[in-house]
Order: structure tokens, then C-alpha cells, then sequence
């Protein structure tokens, strides 16, 4: 069984697995370990995760975002403060995108920080949240506004845990390789609505591989989003606030798969290449949860409200071309103009 | 008017001033600030900082240790994000060491970190929390279990804040700074206990700045506590105990006041020079507030949960000679049988 290893540089640099029964060959030099894991996973899973590693303490977590607030991370925390997990321990995060973004906010503060390493088990987890040491819960006023930069020590992506996922739940995930494909990789474009992108098919390990590439080279060149790892916030801006106004009722990954098509739309008109083809062929692939009606007025506050807004306005990931990402200010009339043609674009797939 | 400037090494280097008048002085760069102050700090201290910053959001937090909950930290953090502080903003901590340590943590983890700055009014926070980048709040299970490393931008230590404080208080924090003397200084333990040691007194710029360069100096050596820097612990691993037993009715400079006594009678059984005398004395000078009976079996459960414990048992720091500190691992008799010996030095206190 092949297994392939991506090196992300940085202070501290660390190896992504990617290939079939990694979970049943982890290995920690720790001694005393924190398993974290949402209450919906299933229990062979956290089994086999538990027989590796004789966790200290196993932490069941509220399912999807509902564990990404500071009530269940102070629950967390007492949790291992009970068990007297020490400052040479570690904190093992296993499930999806939510929980070890959980758990490395945990990792990064328990003792001020401990060793800290991630199982994703969903396809969004092993592309996007896993690598690059973004951790992090929402508070009320907003999503991921409070958290650390705290990189894992290593992360496995066990190819296997996907063939247990709902069909729709897989496509929410493949908005992340598909952006990673428009602003770095645009092999990856095809590959995504490949037949043979599915768990068990052929496709599917070399894609993940490189989808988990394209972030960690794009980590390992910025650690701290001084740069060019603001790229991969591209369709993010809208996507935060679908999410807020939705009050979370549309998956992360269907709304970045919103959101790419609007910044596709915001491309273009800014004079870019005209990619909405592309990312309306995404969407028409991925069917996303349905949107309620919204006028740009509903989305406006979020929109402001985004990390990357600042004194001077709200900055944009757009795209010159396919791969070819940069980063724009865009004025208000023409975010509410370009707001009604993603409108109708999104609408005339249903 | 004379002003000391100390620098503070590392990752990022900054100055840590001592003087008069400084709260008046204060300057950022940053255009958006919020100011987090304890509710009981004096009204002008408040209005003179904000006079210079204009924060766009000013945060009062419950005073003393109440201020360091994740509860409290969660509250604030939504006020920044309602504030729509921007990730270029800047955290100050206006207060005592409670309030700047979960000032530094709001700091470290609001949009996963932004600029913070302290003042500390406190001398317990002049010469210990202000610097060294610890930052963090409290759990149920004790004390500093949550935080983060985030060192401030520069620190102001305005000398004129302490003539408000209770005499009480000021004692209580020239603990650390004749700890500062016990492991690396020894000329500060005279000056600790001079008469001119006191605000307004003519050794208090001078003994002030001597004791925050002592830490100054062992921080810039060691970032992240991997060696040195545990020296700073000295007296503490008793101090978190009686904290913890009394429910914090000890103050924490008090509570280092006994915690040293008890490590240099644990330095003496250990082959150490008998330093017992220097810690009574400043004992005597210091007039803690006073404990209720205790036998070793009331604080044994919280020494073993102190961050200095692991799998080989309490590690301890201790003193061959004056400036001679050196860690240890203390076998559990040997503090059990030295506690009584510590706690008939206390009781003939009073």
C-alpha cells in the first residue's frame, strides 16, 4: 500500500500521510496523550486510534462547528487538567475540519502549549484544516476570531475514513482541492469532478496528495499570513458570510463553493481571465446546500466584518488568470453591482 | 526625570521602561486599540491612557484574579469583535499582573494574535507578569493551566501608579523581586527591605528596574522555558499550592513569600547553604496574609498537579548558594518530612 509524505517547512516543520489504514499505524513519541474526537465519528475510529495510543483521556466533542466555542473549549480544557496531562504530553485531534481546529486551539493553550497532532477524517480536514497550523473556535460575533497559530507535529490522513462519509459531505470538501486548483495547481480542476474522485477510486489519493501539496507549499513559504498564504482565502470572504447569515445552516465547503464563483465574478470584472465557467461547472457539480434569497445588503456587515477588512476597506483574493492569484481592494458599488450577477449565476442552477 | 530602559530579547525585541509619569507618555503605532483595565483601577489612570490612545474600545474586567476566567476572556473577546478591532489593532493591559496576563491572552488569541502592550500599576506586575511573554487565565482545576507565549511590544512601568496602592499589595509584590535577588541578584535582598524601598522612596526606580533586568535576562535566554527560565519558579511550586488549598484568599506575592521559605528549607536538606534566615526575614518584613493550619497531606495533591510535574515526580527549584539555582527532583518523603520543618518556621511568625 503506497503511502505519500508532504513536507511543510516552516519553525518547525512537520510530514502529512496521505494513504489507506493510517490510522491503524499511528505512532507519538509522547507518552501521555489527549484523544479528541466528535461524538459522531465512528467508534472504530476512536477504537483504533485508541489501541495505538493508551490515550490518558479521550474528550468527546459536540459534532461539526457546534464544538468550535470557548464553552467547549474551556469544558476541554478541564477535562485534561483533570486527567494531570502534562506539559510533555500531547493532544491528538481526530475527525473533522471543526474538531482539530478545536483541539489545536486546546493544544496550543493547555500549559500554554503541548504537542498537538491531527487525524482528519474528512476530505475538507485532510485539504484545508489540517495543514498550516490555523487553529481556532467562532465566537458569537463571528467565525475563527479567536485562536492560534499552532502547527501539528505531524498529520495522517487516513483515505480510508472517507468511505464513510455521505456523498454530499465529500463534495462540501472538494471546494477546498478545487480552489486549491484555481489559484495554484490547474490539474487539479479536472481531476475534482473526475468519476474516479470518490472514495475507493483511482483518483483519489493522488488528488488528495496534491491538493494537501499546494497548501504546504504555500505554508511553508508564509507561516504567519504575511503574504501569499492569503491566497488561500480566495472565495472565503463571501463564504464567512453566507455562513454567518445563514447562522451556519450551509456547510463550509458549500459555501466556499459559493464564494469561488463570486470571486470568480469579481475576477472578471476587475479585469481577470473569465473563470465562472469554471466555477459554476464546480457548483453544478458539488449541488451545495440551497441559499435562502439574499440581496447584498443581507451580506454587506459580514462582509466588512471579515479579518480582512481594515481602515482602508475589505481586501479580495481575485485571480489575473488560473494560477495566478493576487490581492485586490474592492469598492463597495461594485461588490453590490457583481453581488446581483453571482446572484442570478447561483440561482439559474436550480 | 530619569528613565531606565531595560531590553528584552528574543523573536522580537522590546523595552521595558521604568519611571514617573509614563502612563502620560504612552505611544503605539497602531491606529486601533482596545484597553482592557481592571474595574477597581483609579479613574485617572484610565483617562490619562485613553487621553493619549483614543482605543475604540475600552473593556473593564473584574478586579484582581476574578479577571482571569475563561469567562471573562470570552467576554472580552466579544467586545473586540463587536468593537471590529482589526487584526492590525493593538491589545493594552492597563492593571495589576490578573489583568495584563489576560490582557496578553486575549491578545495572543484574538484573529489568532495581534499587537499588546502593558502597563502594569502593580508591583507584582512590574517586576513579574509584565515581562517574559507568559500570558493566560485560570481553570476551575488551578491556576495559569490556559495562556499562551505572547511577548508585549513594550512595556511602561509608571511608578507614580504605586503610590495608590495598599501597603499591603506593595509587600506582597516585592516578593519577586527579592526572589529575583535569592536566584540571580543578591544586592536587590538588602534593598528590598530598605526603608527607601518604597513609593516615592529613593530606591524605587533603581531596585525596580534592577529586579525586572533580572528577569529580563533569564527571558531573553530562554523564550520558552526550556531550561533557565524555570528558575523564575523558585518558591512557586508551594506558592500555587497554598493558593489553590485557601481558594486564593492568599495573595500570590504572599503566597511566593512562604514558597520561598519552604524551597530554601528543601535547598538546605538537599546540601544546600542554609539561606533560611534571608527567607524569614524577608517573611517578617513582608507580613503575608496569614494561613490556616495545614499539614502536608492539605497540599500534596496540588503539588503534584503543578506544571513542574511529570512522569519521574515534582521537579523543585533550588539554591546550592545565593545566585546558584539549580532544578531537582525531590523525592516525596523528603517534602513531607521539610514541610514541617517549614511550617514551625511560619507559625513562630506570628
Amino acid at each position: 500500500m503506497t503511502v505519500r509524505r508532504i513536507e511543510v517547512g516552516g519553525a518547525r516543520p512537520y510530514v502529512v500521510e496521505v494513504g489507506s489504514g493510517l490510522l491503524g499505524q499511528v505512532r507519538v513519541p509522547e507518552s501521555q496523550v489527549a484523544l479528541i474526537h466528535p461524538a459522531d465519528l465512528p467508534r472504530a475510529f476512536v477504537e483504533t486510534v485508541q489501541a495505538r495510543l493508551s490515550p490518558c483521556v479521550t474528550v468527546e466533542v459536540p459534532p461539526r462547528d457546534e464544538c468550535k466555542t470557548l464553552d467547549v473549549f474551556a469544558g476541554v480544557l478541564s477535562r485534561l487538567a483533570q486527567a494531570g496531562l502534562p506539559r510533555s504530553g500531547a493532544v491528538v485531534g481526530l475527525g473533522g475540519g471543526a474538531a482539530t481546529d478545536l483541539a489545536g486551539f486546546v493544544a496550543a493553550s493547555y500549559l500554554r502549549g503541548v504537542a498537538f497532532y491531527t487525524l482528519p477524517t474528512t476530505l475538507l480536514g485532510m485539504v484545508d484544516a489540517a495543514v498550516g497550523g490555523k487553529t481556532g473556535v467562532n465566537l458569537p460575533e463571528g467565525k475563527n476570531l479567536v485562536g492560534a497559530f499552532w502547527p501539528p507535529r505531524a498529520v495522517w490522513c487516513d483515505l480510508d475514513t472517507l468511505a464513510t462519509l455521505p456523498p454530499a459531505v465529500f463534495r462540501e470538501g472538494a471546494a477546498e482541492a478545487f480552489k486549491h486548483g484555481l489559484i495554484a495547481d490547474p490539474t487539479l480542476l479536472g481531476r475534482v469532478r473526475d468519476p474516479e474522485f470518490r472514495p475507493g477510486g483511482q483518483l483519489l489519493e493522488e488528488t488528495v496528495a496534491d491538493a494537501v501539496a499546494v497548501k504546504a507549499g504555500v505554508v511553508t513559504r508564509d507561516l504567519t499570513e504575511q503574504g501569499e498564504r492569503a491566497y488561500l482565502n480566495f472565495g472565503h470572504t463571501l463564504a464567512h458570510a453566507l455562513e454567518a447569515v445563514t447562522r451556519h445552516a450551509i456547510p463550509h465547503g458549500d459555501a466556499v463553493g459559493y464564494g469561488m464563483h463570486y470571486a470568480a465574478v469579481l475576477s472578471r470584472a476587475r479585469g481577470g481571465a473569465d473563470l465562472t465557467a469554471q466555477t459554476l461547472a464546480f457548483l453544478r457539480w458539488q449541488r451545495p446546500a440551497p441559499l435562502p434569497p439574499l440581496s447584498y445588503a443581507d451580506v454587506a456587515p459580514f462582509i466588512a466584518r471579515d479579518k480582512k477588512a481594515d481602515a482602508q476597506g475589505v481586501r479580495f483574493v481575485l485571480l489575473r488568470a488560473l494560477a495566478e492569484p493576487y490581492l485586490a481592494r474592492v469598492p463597495e458599488d461594485v461588490l453590490e453591482r457583481e453581488f446581483l450577477t453571482w446572484n442570478l449565476g447561483v440561482h439559474a442552477l436550480t
